[in-house]
């Protein structure tokens, strides 16, 4: 009888290479991997195969899902300013439902019972992949080999390696940080930043030079939107993955996209990190100030609320959820108009927009002008007053300070 | 009989010199003067006041209130991270009610009947003067001049002026920018900017440097915080009002605080608005960061929508209000544990966090670490994501991707 | 020269009758009625038409509007559940924007320049007439005779209508009440009720029996919606204006659909209001409880902050506006499987929900059920609680009662 | 060596007296019994307190707890209009954390290293006890014997009560429901009810009569209110306790205050429930008809938001935490003039507010009457909505119907 099947999310590095022994030898299972090229900076997939199949999976599987994350994934939290706590503009929250969709895809392809992954019992992640893969199909199992091992540290884990055969890189006890990264940014944690009072050391950074390195003078950039969505950089059209490594090269070679921060986990606990997010950034303030030109006034506050709800959702990994979809829906209906250009000053790690257009730009210079000799009627505003004021007044006589009693 | 009487905002400026002159002569009124030091740039107000004087007023009122301004008001911004539309930190909104409270003591001070103000009709400071007012003191009677008067442009005042021998500064012509500016900042409005495709140019900024002209080392700073409120530099205790002055400085010099956005003025138009807050944007990253340590997580989250309301109600000019005062209430209780010191970075125009502590740090390394060898049960993990995912896995089999339906 | 022409909401009562001579006589306009059947109880709309010819009007176009109303308009207010300020189910606010949307038709097939209403300075009708005009046709302009004219009381209209030859029915002065009324209910106003200790007196009441009057035996009734629109009454299905007179009549009969209370009017002051809102009371309750069953648990508490934000936008009279387009665009997204049936009980004045169902639904009897040997999973709650209570954990050691200062 | 310490929540019922035994024989403790009333049924608790003892346990504490319930918990829930899911006042999520604080009291006070509790794994009272306890004492340790033990139904609970020498009470296995009941309602599970298609059985309900079986002619009630806390029926004061006790059979035997609804549980799953809450219901609807009198429009709007907040806070457990200290404050601030007097009518299952009257209303006469002869100025009417309705008009021409694109 042949065994049961798993797919795993499988990096190549050694926590999943660890993980397929672990399934194969504690779960008796057949192991599938499933390498997604996001964006990430290592990017020797071919490798990171052939050690699978060294391994001895089923199959190793590498996509490359640049552009379904950018179009399916990044234009939904461009339209939504995905900023998670006001502050973070989400990076693997946003990888790990594509990473999950298609281990389930997988999954169904080889009739496998169970997906697994190499996420620890303390992150985020695992509530990503997991809430990712039974919302899509909660029929299938998950197996957390990393949560049910008793492999304490990165050494026990060096040592199951070489007692298994898998190869163990180079100094893989090296890098003192601990990486994820996709096209759109990098995060790391560990080492040295584990205290927030420590500033971070320069060896932290690999996507953005320190702004003391950079040009002597600004960079000027224009970027075009239609419909909410990023599609040209001075001019020249290209699709949104394009975009976004170019983008990463220009504001990273201007210093400009660090984030040094105190996140809140899903899991209940305060955690320090430090982020790279070069082109999010920029698209994401860009986006922002075309929203000012182009959203009506209302609609942006009311936005506002439900920006921090879709990052929370999509954080607390319910990206397949009704509660995203109908955030989508909202999101998409204030997009439509958001087009138009938006022109940005890089200089020595200083992001500045300094002008923005819209052929449905809301800006009414004959209403804004201070110069008085236009068509806004001034006089009406004493009537506005007078009615925006009245139940304050009221109020005022009867419990404030108009009363005597307050 | 006497004439009745009304207590002018006066700033010395064109304006309110013209209003002076035509309260006294359209409206047959006793006008006395109050001229605020809320730490503007211009303060010769000893000559501000000469100059009422000799227009003829009963009285011209010169106060100091920047502590007050600082204690009483710039506090509260602060606790309330203060950001309307999530993008720029009050500045007038926060002046204009301290000011508006010292018309309504005046007025009752010298029994008069009207209190006026020299905003147009197109702005939002005729409401935040208005509605400090009449939420005051509901029964006295508010005269905005300038919306009545048909003085169509600076020219027609400078004209009016000339023939009713007010003084006319030189070049009162020349500045092309319309100016407001407190200890928190200064708004920079008109001219060149009221296209919001054009950059600002250089004259249009005092209190900060271009980051071009700035050191090419960092400043580091260290600044500390007592339950919300900043109280020292560098472990220096000093007034808040002191603390600011400072603080501009050093992030000015830095060539740090600068804005340039389009946002929503309350009479319902866009308006384009620069703005230089180098204090008030570095205290305010450094007051979120300290929060970020010491604000327990669904806090911090509730807390940004109340931000937002809080902001919105404070532009909007309903500083003084039963709503402004119940958002306080949230806000002081959130504050009490957000003491301890934040570590800042200026250089070239950027400001970076670099390091936060609080002996009510809620940051617990034995939780955070990714290290594994600690008392964070990891298998719970597997309980906690088996619930939290339950209402998703029976949607997803009724409605959702695993119904076959969706 | 042909006169400038002007389009009136005509109720063909003393208000808008005299309305049509203030506008010919003081406005030299020609005036082009249009009256609406929205479902008003008082009907006899063909003879107001001849009313309005015999005042000399251009034109008088009755409109039977009551299933546009009822697909276009009702149908958006049970999917948010609209409910202003948590207790009344608007009413006016929905049909006076579709009324506005006549208007603007009628002008621009008039080429009429003007667009005019029979409202006071004190309502909220005012704006949600003026703002749905304005919002379809920024150009067109606003007339409000009763805010301009000095008319400062009901016999003060009589008197003119006397002058203007204007018939007056018999005991015009004799109702003390005010009345707006369409398909979704009726609002009463005025009278005896301006004191809101003063219990309403019955003949205020027209469209529900007293319960003391009511049958001494339940009414059943099982109402069938299809993605959150109702389509069926005890299984037969009818048209959504059909449905409602019925249920109009059924409730109401049953002595349900009463409601007294203080509401806050969009100009600033409270206003005691009765309503009768026999059918939407009705559907809104069933609406809900089959949004209970069906709607995942996340999106049914975020969708009630919205409900609340859907509601005052159009109880503003912001009915046509982005907003209220982003607002549907969630709401309709969650609409999707909103399928199904729910049996009322109606007895003397009370509706109970007695009972829900549907294909949809997401009630889980082997999860929910407490006999304990099922496959849900128990075990995993310790897991769940550990982590779910691991921020409050860690908050009280360092801040709460853990800590020994708090 | 003496024995570790465990204190139980003891109900005196057939779960806790197993759990009594069990945590004696299974995990070797020694048992202290809490007992506490508030205000629930069945209060023979003297003979629960034997019952206890006769099991062998080290002590049971009775503590009447009715008026700290009513004064330090009932208040706060009427000041936030506590309903969860805007549907259900909480009932259980009210006591539960004071049942929590008892139990760290009197582990403390008898150095006991334990808590433990009765409740199932499936639903949210065990989360209310676990999190009450860790937020007071994160030090303690929680065991919940029935989510451990293999017991699956009631007849095996007999089984092993049988063998353990536990009195089981005649008829223990009869009563199809699973009850929960304080002062402020008794909430009904289980049996007939599980499906959500079935009526509620006549026998399901005891405080509250069926409104077939009600007086034929109506009650009136006056209930005062000082600072939003309840304070007198018909002009005589009483404390909070009694007014409740009192309410609930004025209620009840006029057949009002059943609910009978679906609802979330914080599980993750989706609840058949009904709940009897005569007074709960009765004060919940008085308060905010006097809310609506008393409370600015502003904050009542806002406040509904922070009543979902409050009301999903408690009922997930999470009442000793910063986020409900923060809302609390909120909620205070805006209870200080909710003072007067709510005019009752019961008839037959319905309660209906028919008067309410205050020394701090906000109802304005003058301003609210549609007598047109006051000082209401309309014609400020005009002004309000040129600007009130200005960014929708921008809005239309560029991006709406004005504008020949949308």
């Amino acid at each position: 009888m042949s065994k049961e099947k798993v797919v795993l999310a499988y990096s190549g590095g050694l926590d999943t290479s660890v993980c397929v022994k672990w399934l194969q030898t504690e779960k008796n299972l057949d192991v599938i991997c499933v390498c997604g090229n996001v964006g990430q900076e290592e990017t020797d997939l071919e490798k990171k195969r052939q050690k699978a199949l060294s391994l001895g999976v089923l199959d190793c599987k590498v996509l490359d899902l640049r552009d379904e994350f950018s179009d399916e994934y990044l234009t939904h939290a461009i339209a939504a300013n995905s900023m998670y706590e006001n502050k973070y503009p989400l990076l693997s929250a946003l990888s790990r439902p594509l990473l999950a969709a298609k281990l389930v895809e997988v999954a169904h392809e080889y009739g496998a019972t169970y997906v697994a992954h190499g996420c620890t019992g303390k992150g985020n992640d695992q509530v990503r992949f997991e809430a990712g893969v039974l919302a899509l199909d909660p029929d299938l199992k998950v197996i957390a080999p990393v949560r049910e091992w008793d492999l304490k540290c990165r050494p026990d884990e060096v040592a199951y390696a070489h007692e298994h055969g898998i190869p163990v890189p180079e100094g893989a006890n090296d890098n003192p940080y601990s990486i994820d990264d996709n096209l759109w940014g990098r995060a790391i944690e560990c080492g040295h930043m584990e205290d927030p009072w420590n500033e971070p050391l320069d060896d932290a950074w690999t996507m953005t030079k320190s702004p003391e390195n950079t040009p002597d003078t600004p960079t000027y950039v224009e970027i075009g939107f239609e419909a909410g969505k990023p599609v040209s950089i001075d001019g020249e059209q290209m699709k949104l993955s394009e975009l976004i490594i170019k983008l990463n090269k220009i504001a990273g070679d201007n210093g400009f996209g660090r984030l040094d921060l105190v996140e809140d986990r899903l899991v209940g606990l305060k955690s320090r990190e430090c982020y790279e997010v070069p082109a999010a950034l920029t698209l994401l303030q860009a986006h922002k100030a075309l929203e000012d030109l182009t959203v009506e006034g209302d609609v942006l506050r009311a936005k506002f609320a439900l920006e921090q709800q879709w990052a929370t959702t999509v954080y607390n990994g319910k990206w397949f959820s009704p509660l995203k979809a109908a955030l989508d829906a909202f999101m998409d209906e204030t997009q439509k108009f958001v087009t138009g250009t938006v022109r940005l000053k890089f200089f020595k790690g200083n992001l500045t927009i300094v002008g923005r257009k819209s052929p449905y730009s809301l800006y009414d210079y004959g209403l804004a002008t201070y110069d008085r000799d236009t068509t806004f009627d001034e006089k009406s505003a004493a009537g506005f007053i007078y009615l925006d004021t009245l139940s304050l007044k009221t109020w005022s006589k009867v419990q404030g300070p108009g009363s005597g009693i307050a």
